[in-house]
C-alpha cells in the first residue's frame, strides 16, 4: 500500500529556509513572490490490506519518528 | 495565488535519507515498511491573476533555483 505523509512546520514556527528561498527568488527578479514555506514529503510503501489499520500505524510512526509534533503538523494519505 | 511545488528525486536516483528512515522504522518494529522515499514541498504565495502565467513563471523558478532538474522531478499545482 502506498502512503504519503505531508509534513509542514506549524504556521507560527519560523521557516528560515523558506525565507531564504523567497529572498533569492526576489533577487533573481521574481518580484511577484510574496512568501515561501517549505515542507517534507515521505512516500512509504507499506505491506497491509486494511487502509484504516495502515493509516493508524503510520500515524504512530509519525509520532515516534517521522515528524516532530512540537513544531510540525502532518497529514497522512493512503492511496488505494 | 497559492502555488505548491512537489519536488522528488528521480526514481533511478538513490535516496539515502529515505533508506535510513526505512531502516529505522523496521528497527522500531514496523516490519511492514517496505521502502521510504523523501521529497520536498514548497508552498509559494505569488501575486498574479492568470493561473497559466503564474504556473509558467514558477516553472522557470524551478528550472533556475528551486529544483535540480538533473536529479529531480517536480510538479506544480496552482490553487484556485
Amino acid at each position: 500500500m502506498k502512503v504519503t505523509v505531508h509534513i509542514e512546520r506549524r504556521p507560527e514556527i519560523a521557516d528560515p529556509e523558506g525565507t531564504t528561498i523567497s529572498r533569492s527568488l526576489v533577487d533573481l527578479g521574481y518580484d511577484e513572490v510574496v512568501s515561501v514555506r517549505t515542507g517534507r514529503t515521505l512516500h512509504l510503501e507499506v505491506e497491509g490490506d486494511d487502509a484504516d489499520a495502515v493509516k493508524e500505524r503510520v500515524d504512530e510512526m509519525c509520532q515516534r519518528l517521522l515528524a516532530n509534533p512540537v513544531i510540525e503538523d502532518y497529514r497522512i494519505e493512503v492511496e488505494a
